[in-house]
């Protein structure tokens, strides 16, 4: 496997009303993600990146962590550090925001 | 698991002259594989979608599956339907087309 841990955030842009995670909001998270991981000098082994309508539109912003298939919801850029801490290292999913 | 598999196509567009997958390029296999899924009834259990940079730029168009973590490089619109049929179906990677 290329990646250890492939983290995809949704950016996606939806019409109004639907709610969304929305580009701005979502890049917020792939920005926090890619600054953590480096930080730690994760970056080479780990990659969260941008994605598209990951389907779970209600719930944004939704992330999803492969290999794993665990979707979190409702994530906050505040929440970044505890998924790479206890999930992309410790393996642990972080299970207060785990939609699916 | 929310999807049985999930399909990243990358659809990012980089400066030239780095090669690169292309919004164009890529939304023509995001919209294949999306056609050819819901032509199978399939569209539920495995996803198809854009994603950004996989960092597999040199081999692009790309793609990776999700669960197995398996990359394809230099994928055609015309390699959509085999990808359906041996993997997303067969659980059997198309050889000739991986990358990583």
């Amino acid at each position: 496997m290329k990646y250890t841990k492939h983290v995809f955030v949704c950016t996606n842009d939806k019409e109004a009303p639907k709610k969304c995670c929305g580009s701005e909001r979502g890049m917020e998270l792939v920005n926090a993600f890619k600054e953590g991981l480096k930080a730690k000098g994760l970056d080479i082994e780990i990659r969260a990146q941008r994605a598209g309508c990951l389907d779970t539109c209600g719930k944004g912003p939704s992330v999803v962590v492969y290999p794993e298939g665990v979707f979190y919801g409702f994530v906050t850029p505040e929440d970044v550090n505890e998924i790479i801490e206890k999930h992309l290292i410790g393996n642990e999913p972080v299970e207060r925001l785990v939609i699916a």
